[in-house]
């Protein structure tokens, strides 16, 4: 095992805006532990965009990955894997996204989750966006989108050992 | 009274966007100080959305605090505090929304407020939001509102000690 | 020649939201370095409230620059300089809308300009911003221009020397 402070901890949150190089740094965060590493992913391919953006990510991780889909029970996906596997979370926003579509009580979700990512185990890397920093958007639900995705960063990062804010693919360390 | 260097000295901004626990964490800052603190809402209840979220943040503070409601007249709210009563301002965009809405001159308010804030008085407290780090809005009030936003967070933190960045609820120090 | 290390190095990317005092903070830097300047303009005047920002923007400039328009060839702009010239480009983020809007192939310009970034030559400023921590925008089209955006800043940031993110006026070292 390499030295769990070297590598930030048992919990590292990666945030960022909109390609801002948050996705390829977990990466390399996570292959910077020993192989085999699991990559959960949350995204789930609603048109072609989504689905040329998942078909990119999964073209960049190499061998040694095993990719988990975990769209809504990322719960469930993260207490399934064995202790002491290295695993990428990628994203939370998006699976927040599928929890507010299928109209789930997104509070609870979150308060689920940030209790499981709590527990000493780990190495665990999560990536997450911010998107609270435009102008207040023009309809109710994005407002309200907004403001859930914000409560979940807060509630990941407090219980995270540490966090990185991506800026221009460049990491600022936060905590 | 405690050291106001370890407070952060005379003029605090906390600046972040949305739910990224501006307000939780200047509400921690100004506790930090002897009682009785002031807290000056800047808030007009619109709609209920507004007005969920204002009683949210009056539940959260306890005993100790007095409430001022200053939606336009900041300058004359915090002019009238008795000197040395820590004070929260919570929070100039929406103060100057307000000012927008009116369609009074924002440029002389904003220079008033600055004016006003780089007194050697204090310990203040003030929140604002970052909303700048998003797309050009689509239409040219969201402009100008963004354009007069970034510009008071330019004057206000000129005349700040500190100036601490919110990340997902975690204070990033910039000044 | 001032030290160079001193001056943030070769290349030095100033980014941040709008009104976060990009410009104004890039501007410093450069005349920090002995004049002449070159101030390289990627702004086109497509209404009244561009030829306004322009015009400002140039007030604020006094002696010692000289002002080089390119909208879209900033990688001919930038050879065409002497060497040792301290130069400002501002801003990549216009010169990027330039070319969307005219349909080129933005992948290729990126690459071309942060190759010619890359070269062992300064001292430059180059300013950009950030565009990617609001909400997802509803259009594909402002959808493609913040992935783009945010690949170009990746880019420029990988070959730069130093890289300042602004909030509220005050540079944060990133890099």
């Amino acid at each position: 095992m390499p030295d769990r402070a070297a590598l930030g901890g048992r919990l590292t949150l990666v945030i960022g805006g909109a390609r801002s190089g948050k996705s390829a740094h977990a990466e390399r965060l996570v292959t910077a532990c020993p192989a085999p590493w699991a990559y959960v992913a949350t995204a789930q391919a609603y048109d072609d965009e989504m689905r040329e953006r998942i078909a990119l990510h999964r073209s960049r991780r190499g061998e040694g990955w095993t990719t988990i889909d975990a769209p809504l029970d990322l719960v469930g996906a993260i207490e399934a894997l064995p202790d002491g596997r290295p695993v990428l979370v990628d994203c939370l926003t998006l699976w927040l996204t599928n929890h507010v579509l299928a109209e789930h009580d997104v509070e609870a979700e979150c308060r689920g989750l940030a209790d499981v990512l709590s527990r000493p185990r780990g190495p665990w890397f999560v990536v997450s966006n911010e998107v609270g920093q435009g102008i207040v958007p023009d309809n109710a639900l994005a407002r309200r989108f907004r403001d859930a995705a914000g409560r979940l960063n807060q509630q990941v990062a407090a219980v995270s050992d540490t966090v990185l804010l991506m800026v221009a693919g460049l990491p600022l360390k936060v905590k």
